[in-house]
């Protein structure tokens, strides 16, 4: 495949910033510092990556102003070097284009609303009364239940599914095996078994969300489950019925979000945590990765729970105190009196 | 869509309890009491919701004999409102008719037996022999193995596998992405590779089992994965080769299960909970989300394993004494024993 | 179906062993000890079963040389009887054929070349210019992206998906739902939101590996994910852009493993654990279950970061005091002060 070559002053009049060294340096590609290789163009986002620049293949690096005069490449100075890099990459990296228009191995249900723009992969099956927005991508064997509604440029790669009624924003990504829509765990004991409780709340989810490969987001029981504007998720999430899930939060792969949970705005969340059911989290929450989190968060700020990990026998060692954790600090309170007795005594 | 409209005493009449109030009240729907809208029936089935009586918009309530006077709205008064609750909403929410027969776009293989009343929709895939029963739905995209049989009215959503050999109950309902039957994880060590151990046994689930999107159930190495009567698995849920899971159990998401553990009966499994292999676990145990059990437990309870959250400075400060909780305990018994020899010289 | 039937004697012929008791003992399948039936060749592995030998109803054993004389019944002896059970059990177990070709179903893109002793199965996608290797089975609904390419005798099982540009390589067995090459989890904030980095490196795995059902492996945001041959990775397990997982290294089910941390050779990771990102494993390296590893670890061992599980009011009571660890430590050390002030005043 050709690569389209751009010069260093062609991207800066489209996406800012001021160019030291040649302008004229030409790139086509985006790299690692590392790894970049002849005509890549890098980046340094970090004042730890800057021994990495002396040895780099990179035709040309993008910095911050603090780190303007630490190469003698040709190179972009800007405020953000790490979101430049991204523009930049979108830019050298455009989406495949597909044609528009459903593949004849498509099933389309009745009064299916299909945008002339939307792309229908094969296998691909569309619910009745179902809306699928301008430029829409579908991808192969997707499922999109009745009634679904899917906004613009929605990206939805192979084998995602959504069930009947969801609602989709504006440029959602779906990855495959995501699943939008099932129903929550809602179940009621009955005499020494569990009755359903029909889930007749719907997925509703923002625009510029992204959904990881194999997350699971439940519908909810009676209102609806929400993602709100830009959250993005990570691969293998969990998400129960009733969450909310504030704009802009950044879920890490792994987490499970028991039901009726509402998270905040801006919250970045850690691989394989946790977060029990009807709990508030505050905006502007940090949760560290394979944490519990038991209560709800008031307050803005960054909440741990790990066990540290150790040699084996070390941890063997020191984990038996844990079942005995109480009458350690019961020794301690004695010790304490004895001591003041005696200190008395004196 | 035309909501079906239910008088109170229609709705006593199926399923029981007195109504107070206008019995002819009518419902078309059922709602939560802090978002019911007109029309709706909503239930109260904790003191601690009691609160939202007051403000809510309901037309109806159901509700226990303790609260029974505790609004004057028209009400249904039960021995169990949730249950009731549930069976009144599958009432007022009946599942969507699906007409039998299977789609054109279905691939059937040689010697399947399909139920006449059977629905196979589009996409899906039956292997040879396999045996499908009355009133299936078997959604878009499913992948039916060679040689499996379903009982009864089974219900699989878009996109669930079930490999061949796999045999699965009536009623049961089977969300999107399930792997039913795929290979255990067994190895043997060889020379510094793994040899991979045919996995030979099946699945066999019982009835009125539900199990959660995504959710992998392995089939077992030489002998079955069992899953009895009206366990409930959520989403997310690994089962790994020859677990058997007790009826009526319920597991919520995102938890795994080692190879060959025994779980008893009308056990509760939270969230993210983990259970080591070749262990046996009683009936009527429960477990606490994120709580990993590394040895049997023989007697039913509650059981815990919780590393509490906090702030992260906290955490850090506080964290940093697990890897020495065994010199703490030291020093501990050192000090008792010093106390005691001052005890003595006074 | 009628099973074909062996001598020990012609098994010893193929793969080793000496045979102890009647050689012309006929078996047709494997079993365990403790379940198998009439005609099945079970195996003793470890000396803790040797009681179940006695009540067999196997027609055969196979056992090291330790315990070739624990039981009168025909056995074969030999240096490693599980590896040896698992060739016999392969070779009693051959993979069901399946003919070579493609489904009419199938959708295959421009320029695709598939060796025509492949089996393309129904519904499959395969890409444009993708190259699928002699002897590869690709069953129901796969989704092959463009430019992939596969080695030899690969088997994905139904639903699995290759994005764009992955190679796999020769003897690949991919469970149903796995999905291999979707986009890494990477993001630039951007003044309060967040902006995809595209992920344009991609998913490189060697020969001999197998991907468990539901586990999802990302592309790499610009080099590749690795994954070396012989690793076997189980269910829902999530691998992360450019991680790096060394050749034999064994994954048990749902571990999490964070963006760019290289895991040495022949390691040995427990269910459930997590690892950070940006770390380094190194070879034969054991990780318990549910354990995070935090930081890099540079030496081979086992290591272990679990909370102990106990009756919920016993743990209750003791992680109380773990947010409180740290004023416990100053207490001691207070306490040690004061006693050696004491016996200095003595």
């Amino acid at each position: 495949m050709e690569r389209t070559t751009y010069r260093l002053e062609e991207i800066a009049a489209r996406f800012g910033g001021r160019v030291l060294g040649d302008a004229g340096t030409t790139v086509n590609q985006v790299g690692a510092l590392d790894s970049a290789q002849t005509g890549q163009i890098a980046f340094l986002s970090s004042g730890k990556y800057r021994a990495q620049l002396a040895a780099t293949r990179a035709a040309a690096v993008i910095l911050g102003e603090a780190d303007a005069g630490a190469t003698a490449l040709p190179r972009i100075v800007c405020g953000n070097p790490y979101a430049y890099f991204a523009r930049v990459s979108a830019f050298l990296n455009p989406a495949e284009r597909v044609s528009p228009g459903n593949h004849p191995s498509a099933v389309i249900g009745e009064g299916a609303q299909i945008h002339p723009t939307a792309h229908i992969g094969p296998h691909v099956v569309v619910g009745a009364r179902a809306r699928i927005g301008p430029r829409c991508i579908i991808m192969a064997g997707c499922c999109i239940g009745a009634d679904v509604a899917i906004g613009e440029e929605a990206r939805l790669y192979p084998r995602v599914v959504v069930y009947h009624g969801c609602v989709l924003g504006d440029r959602l990504i779906a990855h495959s095996g995501a699943v939008i829509g099932s129903d929550g765990f809602g179940m009621a004991p009955d005499e020494g078994r569990w009755l359903k409780i029909p889930q007749i709340g719907r997925v509703v989810i923002g625009d510029d969300v992204e959904i990881g490969a194999n997350t699971t987001i439940d519908r909810g029981a009676l209102d609806d489950t929400v993602i709100e504007d830009g959250a993005k998720l990570d691969n293998q999430i969990q998400v129960a019925h009733n969450v909310r899930i504030g704009a802009h939060t950044a879920i890490a792969g792994c987490v499970g979000i028991a039901g009726s949970t509402v998270i905040g705005k801006r919250c970045r969340i850690g691989g394989s945590a946790g977060i029990l059911g009807h709990l508030q989290i505050a905006d502007d929450v940090e949760i560290s990765s394979f944490t519990l989190v038991g209560k709800s968060i008031r307050a803005p700020g960054s909440y741990t729970g790990i066990f540290p990990f150790s040699a084996s026998e070390d941890w063997r060692r020191n984990a038996a105190h844990l079942r005995h954790l109480d009458e350690l600090a019961d020794k301690i309170k004695t010790l304490q009196h004895e001591i003041e007795i005696l200190k008395g005594n004196n």
